[in-house]
């Protein structure tokens, strides 16, 4: 069920995030209109009030998904989320492969990316093609965090789920949730097939530490990156 | 010694590529003018002509290195080289960090990257250091690979170097080359303190099945990525 913002979902996570005293990321099907709506991830803060939104900017489309026909893409732009915390970079699922989301992200001081995300295998793959896929979800993900120098918290859905639509057979959410500082170390990592729920630290004062021993963001070459706004060079 | 292209150097490898019927990337100082050098990726066809060159985007500075004293900054843009065996994208070193380098380079149809780079760890490093370095520099490449579909090959230096100024205790460059296919996968990975020749098989035709498969191109938010072109989101 869609649902608006402030609404049933926000109101009793908010809870949840004043009774524990934590700042609480969430995600849900936002009904924004009639005819409008988004994949959008919602940040409680401790005091149980709504910090903000992020509405997926990238949306996937895969037979039996449809995430084409039920989302509406973003329209917030890559605008970190201030908390009590720090200013979250919250990123969503597909958003994950995309470095110019990490970047921009980072370029407006997020201080830390997070993707709630939901990933698995095609029951239909073998398992090499299976090992592949997931290295590549998780590779990419450090990879934004050593080009911005940021830690990375990415979590991942785990579990079957059948196809009643017959369409696929189904997929196999690969879990692995995991945590990397910002040079792309894994600080971090849950099992594939089991819900885990823990406390990582992470030391955000590293960021600063690794960004003047690798400063990136002093020679990028912006004279020249315009051309990233096209679909394609040709 | 900074020389011209066309030059020596290029003669030199030119006679090589044609003897063994190869692409060769080579690098060198290249002298464009007096006051005007720059660190220069030139690529030799089968008959010994030349293919194209680049020159590097990034200039990096840090103690002792003087790049920024050395390189003026590359003005060929983010070009692929057009040979026998396919598009190259050619980047160096520094570029290596940079998501938007690759981004571009595909985007202009390069169908393999490749990074000729002389990369190292400060002797002055602790073991747990210099791990995270050498992991952050492959893994960023290999999330190229899978940001766009790409096989990406890194060719690094091996060996020490000392430091006659003293600034430094020396470097130990980490060697370690590798290739990785379009999902990030390594296909070769050489020692650490050893020069290896060897030949990779790639196949090309690989990439169009996995951006088929996840077609990140399809989806960019290139509405939302002007502000790439800036320095800081601030």
């Amino acid at each position: 069920m869609a649902e608006s913002i402030p609404g049933p979902s926000t109101g009793e996570f908010g809870k949840i995030a004043k009774e524990l005293g934590i700042v609480l990321v969430t995600s849900l099907f936002e009904r924004r209109a009639p005819g409008i709506y988004h994949n959008t991830a919602v940040v409680l803060e401790k005091d149980g009030s709504i910090a903000g939104k992020y509405r997926k900017m990238h949306i996937p489309d895969d037979p039996a998904y449809y995430e084409k026909f039920y989302f509406t893409p973003g329209d917030l732009g890559f605008t970190p989320i201030a908390t009590s915390i720090g200013k979250l970079g919250i990123l969503v699922c597909w958003d994950q492969w995309y470095p110019e989301a990490a970047r921009l992200m980072a370029m407006a001081g997020a201080e830390v990316l997070i993707y709630p995300t939901a990933i698995g295998w095609a029951s239909s793959d073998e398992k090499a093609e299976q090992d592949r896929q997931f290295g590549a979800w998780q590779t990419i993900q450090r990879g934004h965090a050593v080009a911005n120098g940021l830690p990375v918290v990415s979590v991942n859905r785990t579990g079957f789920e059948s196809d009643w639509t017959g369409v696929t057979d189904g997929i196999n959410f690969w879990g692995q949730s995991f945590v990397a500082g910002p040079q792309g170390e894994i600080l971090f990592q849950a099992p594939a097939h089991e819900e885990v729920n823990t406390v990582i630290e992470i030391d955000l004062a590293r960021t600063e530490k690794v960004r003047r021993m690798w400063p990136f963001f002093r020679d990028r070459r912006i004279d020249e990156f315009g051309e990233l706004t096209r679909r394609f060079r040709d």
